[in-house]
């Protein structure tokens, strides 16, 4: 398969990722970028990068161009998607790829109108982390029947100094991190989801959420939690799993394994009661170790370069797109119903 | 000040730890002991133990009992506890106090009417886990404003195999745990609640809950979290407190020390993207080491001899009972509101 032309529009932080990305690439080409403020080429220098565009309608303009990735400011994610689509380019789209729902449907029709294609990068469904949740604890049931899942990331620094910061851009952390964290959620639930409940934190930041709390409730029974925060001193675990026989942890930012504890024999005798800090109990007596089985379960392989192979076959109609429109548009109504659920602090219902 | 003389009703496991610290207590004399099953008193053979009462009447009608102490369960408490009162008896009854509003309201309408003291063994204010939080997180503000408090206690047995898997006896989480972190919440913040939000767990239990989830939102604006699980192999701390400059943790059973981070120096310029786990992040970029500082924080010192000590004292009148009836009405109304935010999935708003 011949490569694709790949230009990157928008050369921060993301941009350059994807730039060094398709430098490293089988399947596209890096053709050119741009961005609006011509200083970033001098901040990211890529040597022998091919071509700098000097305005947008250049690059949509260049017949060579086969694919567009779009990382600017999520305030300007439509405009751009849309105009590219019509000048007939496939369109990678940054996350969140939309402010709101309204905004979505605007692309989607608009891609199906073109007929290009269209689709956002999702890149944290290659997260070993969460594939090693998936894998193990939701394909394999190994824990047996799956209870709840934390899925947390944790950071200290506030929203970092750009235009996260500010509402009019897009900026927030269910729109930063959440968005990645709602997808891996219905990555490896594909179930419905029938109740949000969120919360926000306004620690430095009254316009933004500078830290958001949901709780997706699935048909199935599930209960998924997602968290995000940025004054946060001491790590939480990145995952905690509890299914009907076991427990398993991912301890934040361990790229190698997980931690499971499991249930070998039941104890259904009654428990003699033990002494927990200044009282005792029964219901918190430990087990006996040979009731239970701890192992270390290494995470599964994965290549992000896997996301533009998955596009460029869709390109050619030789594969489906694996980011989806219906999950694009389900990530965003689980966004807007917790928007809505911290604002007025209620459980919002519905199929999600 | 002479001992009071101490009967002790219901001879289960916390009836023998009210025993063992009557022996040590400086306040009350144990005077003696009686369980509806006779059969106990071989359970917890106690040496040169006083009387052992062969029904309830004769402990009532002893003229030298001054204080009982109820630790029968949680359905019988309102009964014993009136019958008590109205023996002239003052009146120390084991957590949950009923099993409603209604319940507590009665026993506290016989306490009013006969002049005698009744109060609930709400021993873990004196945990040091707690102490610890409240007096460096709440009082000293060491971590500036406190932004959340999540408590959690975690088991992997199940409910313990007797009563309190029954919702006729008021078994359940909530009523056996739940109670107490609710009132360690109510003690560290003494402000109103004004909602609550609660999940309950029926893992292996359809009539009572086997773990719970309470959220309650302060009018202050603090969210405090708690907790607990009965199907958890591995355990997540048991204090997470979040200030707006740092962060502490107090890990499960822990009886000496708390982990704190601290923020030293505020960090405001833009910051560099870091690469986690298969992409990259500026949120998610850890703090430099200079701007920081991680501390171990001592436990402060508890007797939990002073329980029966104000006990005694309040029964002079020479000192106000520590576990007074309005703070058992709210974390009651609490636990009630909790039951009812979990059977209907909504928030429940209120003054608690």
């Amino acid at each position: 398969m011949k490569k694709k032309n790949l230009a990157i529009i928008g050369y921060g932080g993301m941009g350059g990722w994807h730039a060094i990305n398709a430098r490293k690439s089988d399947v596209v080409e890096l053709h050119g970028i741009y961005d609006i403020n011509p200083a970033q080429y001098d901040v990211r220098p890529m040597r022998d990068c091919e071509i700098k565009y000097s305005c947008l309608d250049d690059v949509l303009n260049d017949p060579d161009v086969d694919l567009v990735t779009i990382a600017v400011p999520n305030d300007c994610h439509k405009e751009i998607t849309i105009k590219s689509l019509e000048h007939g380019k496939a369109v990678i789209c940054e996350k969140p790829v939309a402010l709101n729902s309204e905004e979505l449907e605007e692309m989607i029709a608009a891609s199906e109108r073109t007929g290009s294609l269209f689709t956002v990068h999702q890149n944290r469904r290659w997260d070993t982390d969460i594939l090693c949740v998936k894998d193990y604890c939701v394909e394999k049931e190994s824990l047996g029947k799956i209870i709840s899942v934390e899925s947390r990331v944790h950071g200290s620094h506030g929203i970092p100094g750009d235009w996260r910061k500010e509402k009019a851009h897009g900026g927030g952390m269910v729109l930063d991190w959440g968005v990645h964290l709602i997808d891996q959620a219905l990555f490896a639930f594909p179930g419905n989801v029938t109740s949000v409940y969120a919360r926000m934190d306004h620690i430095k930041n009254d316009e933004v959420d500078d830290g958001c709390h949901i709780v997706m409730t699935f048909e199935s029974g599930v209960v998924y939690t997602v968290e995000v925060g940025t004054c946060n001193y001491i790590n939480l675990p990145r995952f905690y799993v509890r299914g009907e026989s076991g427990t398993a942890q991912i301890d934040l930012w361990n790229n190698d394994t997980m931690n499971v504890t499991v249930m070998k024999i039941e104890e259904d005798h009654d428990v003699t009661p033990v002494k927990v800090q200044t009282g005792i109990s029964k219901t918190m007596a430990p087990r006996t170790k040979e009731t239970i089985e701890s192992l270390i379960v290494p995470f599964p392989e994965s290549d992000v370069h896997d996301f533009y192979r998955n596009v460029c076959r869709a390109m050619d109609g030789k594969e489906t797109q694996l980011i989806t429109h219906p999950q694009l548009r389900r990530v965003m109504k689980i966004m807007e119903a917790s928007f809505e659920s911290a604002e007025k602090n209620e459980v919002i219902h519905g199929i999600f």
